[in-house]
């Protein structure tokens, strides 16, 4: 089959590897019917060292069952389904307090032999655990949507969910790429009535007024934290979702936030330290978020989304092929498109 | 009035300060009949750089109201009262929702024109929200219990409360200072199954087995991760209370916390820089606590002090005059002493 495969930073192929196979009685073979690139693919995009092996890419994706093992029951073959942007068992005990992420038999896709997310097909351990069936047939205009229920949608409601959005509250999101437009969804749904989103692509932060932005800021730095103040009363904002992952934007969210409130971290942070000292304690600040535990979500998120409350399918821009993987990865590292669909 | 002054670090006087007098129509004047010196007096003790005119010290204690000004109506001279470390207005946005080290009207003891509580007298601003009457005689046994009201028992409860604490978790309180030990009855009181107290003083740790610890770990760094791993069945606890301060506690208390769980910090960070990079996102670790709002947990916590449900007055171990104040420090600061109570 083909897929798409990392050798460095700048440095995506798409190649000849082996087809899936089952190789545990908890597998299950996926053939690929939309997948996508991931903000977080960026990272090694920018920065993987190169290397003679190459690592298989993507982690979110959804297709149709081709093959199940013995022990898979939950899914058969022909089914629609989407997964999780890591597999899991969806039984153990981190699972069953809703931390999938953390899931005992879980893993990542695109390592320790497992497929990556943007090829044709995906041996996907845990099968019963991880594929969640979609009530859709494989030609309908709500796929991008369900696609997102892998990751993207699913970490802007981890970030909605752990900075503790409630009805009526006001809620900062820093960050206009997908994630944050996810979670201005996201706070939207769970009832937020101001929402300010801090980003500087007009496309990108219209797209985030139609999902629920109240309010824009341009700005960065000083004048940014400034504006969100100042939209907020003067005090700062009690929910801030913090959807980057740089110092600057975890400063930005500790300026930004009032006395005794959360910031959710949900951007890959590309910092080891970090300004956690006397200021935090004094003023009683919370930092919480993290990996989001998608699969947990997505039986909560897809009503939604099958009944056209949400549609954070609009997060994708551009669509290519498999082939054009290449393409996808310069264009969203170039920032001329917002997430790219891979179609094989 | 007599009263503690620090000018440098090891150099706490005594000497005549003015009486206080009222000065604004929301003051009282509070002639101290208990006192005591707070762990955080002593970093200042450990480093303060000398300075000609001194700081009044002192944050926490109880007393009889000798004099009201105009607007105060909640007190009245001849009550015996309490007063959390700061004081507050107890109306403001910030102390309705339970977060009065915030208050807007508020402030410290010992700072700008304010005496410290290591003295004869007091001039309390805010006495309204800030003094809460005392339903015992001013020689009851109980003033001792009462007095911690003010900070260490405020401040333990607080830990146990933003750790989220609830029947039958298990709990890890790093520290067996003042703090830690209120934390352990915080968290008993709150219901934890197992309470592990990691310090390694054991007339301390004793006490804290006596307030409800099951474990005590008097092993540091990685071999005390180690046991408080194995203690918890080699996953980490879900809620650790972190009373120290120091970046090495820290560390301590991520290495040794579960996937998804949280870490409340109650000691003032002796640093500025914390270890918040990827690993705390992947494990989704949640980072709060901060200065306890201790004016808020009064009304709650009373009832139990009263009853003999706690004692967290056991926690001092000597009683100093306060002539012998800069004994109390030089005793607290060389650990002969846990905690320092002090009578005029």
């Amino acid at each position: 089959m083909r897929a798409a495969v990392m050798y460095g930073a700048g440095d995506v192929r798409i190649e000849d590897r082996p087809d899936p196979e089952i190789q545990q009685p908890t597998d299950a073979v996926v053939r690929v019917v939309l997948s996508c690139v991931c903000g977080s693919d960026l990272w090694p995009y920018k920065s993987m060292p190169a290397t003679g092996t190459g690592r298989p890419m993507g982690h979110e994706f959804l297709g149709v069952v081709e093959e199940t093992a013995s022990a898979v029951s939950g899914v058969a073959a022909g089914d629609l389904v989407v997964a999780p942007f890591t597999y899991c068992d969806n039984t153990c005990d981190y699972c069953a307090r809703g931390l999938h992420i953390s899931c005992r038999n879980g893993g990542r896709y695109g390592f320790a032999g497992v497929d990556g997310g943007q090829g044709e097909a995906v041996r996907v351990p845990q099968a019963d655990g991880t594929l969640v069936k979609l009530p859709v047939d494989a030609d309908s205009p709500l796929l991008p949507s369900l696609l997102t229920l892998s990751d993207v949608m699913g970490t802007g409601h981890h970030g909605a969910v752990t900075a503790g959005v409630e009805r009526g509250d006001s809620v900062l999101v820093i960050g206009d790429g997908a994630v944050g437009l996810c979670a201005v969804i996201a706070a939207k749904r769970l009832g937020a009535e101001r929402i300010v989103l801090m980003g500087r692509h007009t496309a990108r932060t219209d797209l985030g007024r139609e999902f629920g932005a109240t309010d824009v800021v341009a700005e960065r730095g000083e004048e940014g934290i400034a504006r969100v103040r100042e939209l907020a009363g003067g005090d700062g904002v009690a929910r801030v979702i913090e959807a980057v992952g740089t110092l600057e934007t975890l400063q930005t969210a500790l300026a930004s936030v009032v006395d005794g409130g959360t910031i959710s971290r949900l951007g890959v942070p590309q910092y080891e330290e970090g300004p956690v000292g006397a200021s935090m304690i004094m003023r009683n600040i919370t930092l919480t978020g993290g990996a989001s535990p998608a699969r947990a979500y997505i039986e909560e998120l897809m009503p939604d989304v099958l009944d056209g409350v949400i549609a954070p399918g609009r997060v994708f821009d551009r669509t290519f092929t498999l082939d054009q993987a290449p393409d996808a990865y310069r264009a969203m590292a170039d920032r001329q498109v917002l997430k790219a669909l891979i179609t094989p």
